[in-house]
């Protein structure tokens, strides 16, 4: 953690809400350099296309820089228009000038703009969630190799039940992240789509649709999907098992940070109070928490939204954007805190061990849980052999 | 529909939110049962194992019937335990008489029961669903073929923007539903798991697990997943993508069918008003509005419970059952209608016509929107060899 | 807890998710009762209007009772108009028979019934909302009283932090059940109100609307409130302060009786495990945090669907049925099992004490808790002063 | 609306989802000013209590200047505490120097003045809110009036039913919007309040609680409410009201405004589309719908948090700060632009009495309508002499 953060997380809640990579690739300020590199691909794309002349497309291209323009006064177009693209584009033919301002935004509508550069956002926001997925996952998998037999109370229902492995817990950790980031990646990989419609989705120009894609790295979809939401949606949901997994975690290391408790503890610098030096807030775990603790309200707003009217909607699909960056942001922390937290979790095995007392079976068998173990690192062994490219 | 229906669709709001074959697939009744199945998988899975006798197997198995047993008592155990297995075994112990019934819920956790009964309820109930998506998107089909030219008022904001086709509109449609089935295929395919791992997860016995998968036709997975809730957690969002994809087509047929635009009506004999005989209410429109109305906030209940507590959570996990059940009820209830609509709706292409005189260029090229239509039905079509057998 | 619950309880879940008196006040049947109750009254209303003869009113009155409809048909019949209004008006006209079936459901469209009829349905049963809220705060001001000056741990972020007194934590649960009693005594009295506005909602009948609301022991109001949701909105909202407050409780509970704190217990005969005889299950809690969890989302649902179409909305009234029915058996389980635990808790001042040797300071001065605690129970007393009729 | 809107709505969806001065009252900007009024009442009230010297609390009160300090500094101290108020005091303490440095924060804990912070940025910020619902109803007011007995269709389930005036609707709209202001009232002056209870909310200083409630012009309560979250869940179920009546309005607005309807528009220079000149965009009212689409979500997880843990939470506390300030800038946002549109919207008779035709009984009778909008005004009349001081 840098001392002065940037970007999102410079805000004062930033620190908490907009932490890592991901949340610094979903901003505002990303949102408008993705729908400024739509546009540069579109305008190469017609270019290819033969419609525009390749100069035309270069100064288009060119002038596709989002410190050129001012965005207080994209804010205040946008509020007239209930959309930004309009101000945007107005904002960029003046900036690209005559002739090539008659070729900016050729063919497309506002939503074509901006579904776009919402995928292209996610595009790369993505990968820094699924590496910090990887690097909690992957640290969750070095607790569970070194406590597989490492025994301690299993609870349910916050009750002392008999007795299993941290080791196991880890593995169950580890699991669900790595499952969380095999959903998220194939999101990534197959759902995130160029938009490109035209003002009620018909436009017919296939070739110039998968140039784009191939510019921004999206799918190219048979259909323009202007009022057809599957796509935010899998995209929220996508999320929402990230910072579930990662939720998870986050609970169960809060609870195991119990002072009465004390079988874990968080690393780091983090946590100390002033007021109270015995104590050690399991910082990484509660911003986590509160993180993921967003996030099923926000994909609800998506999903709520998907009944949209005709060839656009009128208010469901506006309050998408806000509700995706946020998501984005959102899980982007949740899962940073995560991978820190696993990474330095200290483990107290004679905790574990004194606090096996409250069972009535105090030295348990450990070896269905470790050979458990051994088969979900094999497993996970397994994966990653598949995924190597 | 019948005249009397029966199961969760004869309680007085039965008739719009327990529609179709799927909320009768998801009943408390069904649950019960399903859990029953769970028992005797087990028994005759150890029995394999050679942990218990085949006869005793058997015995279990026979008595597995969910009508043998008593619903009140067994609820009021429920709620003595905070869940229904306790009792369940109990009474299924009763059944059986000795020896046996020392062989009934070996190895077992009352959550490993639970939760493989909630899978085998949606493995059962989610073929419905598929159905009525699959009927509904082929009708679509149907639609977008006949009207690919057919030329009507796109529009975006509910303003009048410029000419599409029905059948563009319908291809959407089509496509939309197409995918929410194939969303909601590979989690019937994929996710849908048997639970078995003992008190607190570390039972180390896959072969019993496959053997009980194949039985109930459920995914063994690598781990117990007792508080990892991907699954549920996947059933949820598949099920909101099916019930996205309805509603979409239910707003359209609304707002379409609006008197002073008068483009569609609903077949059937549904909707007719008894003191106002003009009117002809779009009743499987709204039932699906309202059904699907109910799907984000449950959705959301479901991704809120994912930061379990340790090896059982207390609360979070219990939530997921009713809220389940409705999922499946709801979202079952809202494809049903959207198919019923979908087959026997009634196009006006001459008031789509005349309506396009709300637009200034009344004589619209139809040619890009029929390419586009008929690009999707041929990616229809490839669809359809893909997932033949 | 009887040994056989029956109606909304005596479901397989319905030991945890319908418990108590109000959830055996919100079922379908009830609904259906309460949808009869509002055309008696509506009838005798017109009498004494004068528009219809007593005669005429007595008859249809005495034909509302539940018991003699067929529900299944009933059902059958919502579903062909998307409500199940029209059904039973025509079933009771059949019923009544000429002349008196003429003036059955006078000048009343049927949302004027079935908004009616929630709203009573409400009406009965909050009342035992209200009453476990208040035995719950009772339980609670007695433990606060008993436990002015025990000391515990106060734990901030689940850590050790500085002492407190465990009156001081029980005053804190009171003021709130307290406090969410006022919230929802304040819906009950003010909110809940007739509905009677004809077709569109222009019944121009101030005085039948106010005769119906007297015999109903509704709110007269103003105007027609078909597509103003704010009364159901209100609604949901009070119950959900009540189950929020309910899940704080139940929350402490179970973290109180982790086996490494062992501070409370929950008393009476659930909770025992026949495979784990040392394990006491904090089933109460459990169950109530079960029923809280799902309330949110409900209330989204209700508070998402506020954006209604026109005089009737297609789909978001609809949607409200079965929700508000959910969110007050909900709320109805989450306080009677709150009402319970808190009524039987049972304290251990030992461990409280022992416990607080993970403070740096473990000798805590317990007055100012004490001073405050007192202060609580004293504004508890003002307060039932001023409720005192 | 100004050319170049600052603050929360300068960034780029700040024109749509931070407009109007409630949201510009509701920044991360607000709150850290806030956090140090708090602090700065907090050294008055201790130097009246006689604890510390006057002195030292102007010293204190005069460095509470926001722009003094350095936010990403303090974004990066939030980070290393799950919260930003040990990084403010530090500061703060730094920026007073000995020996007033000795007196910041006396007594309080981070809680107590994050919540008093949060708390009194809804105290600023809603009577903008209150403004524009009261502007926003007396703009409907006037339309009821003017329009009280102009004939219009009423439309059920987006279905021409029977007539209805134009001003029975917007005396619908005024209703709502008049009742949502009464409860947010309700909310401003009864619910929010001062939180001060020091690490564990044991705090015995009612003097001093008082003092700061007056200072800062909240509610002193009898305790502190660290973990009862009801004054967080009251404030934002009061905005929901609030954005559920605005939604309500823009629904109605889109509709009518629908090219074959064409009964109102919005005035204003929005709207208009370069592309499509015919095309006249509902623009406040597509904005108001897309800022009420989000509150539902956030509802929820506020509602969601309530069940925290013993004296602070992890992680349900901390997910309130951002969800509150979006609930804020969201509501304020959607009444904004719903006083405009109001104040703004053009009515066409005409096109009303045309669109009857769609009724078999076109010639109503508006008597009972406008006899109903008359009750509704002069309750409004009634309502305006009781809020009079």
């Amino acid at each position: 953690m840098s001392a002065s953060p940037s970007g999102a997380g410079a805000a004062l809640l930033g620190g908490l809400f907009a932490r890592g990579a991901a949340a610094g690739a979903a901003t505002d300020e990303a949102l408008l350099q993705a729908m400024l590199d739509v546009e540069a691909a579109l305008a190469r794309a017609w270019a290819r296309a033969g419609a525009i002349s390749p100069a035309a497309a270069e100064v288009i291209a060119g002038a596709c820089r989002a410190e050129r323009f001012d965005v207080s006064a994209l804010a205040a177009e946008a509020a007239r228009h209930a959309q930004p693209v309009v101000g945007l584009v107005a904002a960029l033919r003046d900036a690209v000038g005559p002739p090539a301002a008659a070729d900016v935004h050729r063919g497309a509508t506002s939503q074509d703009v901006l579904d776009s550069a919402l995928m292209l956002v996610a595009r790369r926001a993505v990968p820094a969630i699924l590496a910090d997925l990887q690097a909690a996952a992957a640290a969750a998998a070095a607790l569970a190799q070194a406590h597989a037999a490492t025994p301690m109370t299993g609870r349910t229902l916050l009750q002392p039940a008999v007795a299993t492995t941290f080791g196991l817990k880890a593995a169950g950790w580890m699991t669900a992240l790595d499952d969380a980031a095999d959903a998220l990646a194939r999101v990534w990989a197959e759902v995130l789509a160029v938009q490109l419609g035209g003002p009620v989705g018909s436009l017919d120009a296939p070739g110039v649709v998968q140039d784009v894609g191939r510019q921004l790295d999206l799918v190219a979809p048979a259909l323009p999907w202007h009022a057809d939401r599957r796509r935010p949606a899998e995209l929220a949901t996508g999320l929402a098992l990230a910072t579930g997994a990662s939720a998870k975690v986050a609970r169960d290391v809060t609870l195991l940070a119990q002072g009465e408790v004390g079988e874990v503890r968080e690393g780091g610098a983090g946590g100390r109070s002033s007021s109270m030096p015995h104590k050690r807030n399991p910082v990484a775990a509660v911003s986590a928490l509160a993180c993921a603790q967003r996030v099923p309200g926000l994909v609800a707003t998506i999903l709520a939204g998907m009944a949209q009217e005709h060839e656009r909607a009128a208010g469901a699909w506006q309050a998408e954007w806000p509700t995706l960056l946020e998501l984005l942001r959102s899980t982007g922390s949740a899962v940073a805190w995560i991978a820190e937290l696993a990474q330095g979790l200290e483990v107290d095995a004679d905790r574990m061990a004194a606090n096996l007392a409250h069972l009535p079976a105090p030295a348990p068998d450990t070896g269905p849980a470790a050979a458990l173990v051994g088969r979900a690192l094999a497993a996970r062994r397994e994966r990653a052999q598949r995924l190597r490219p």
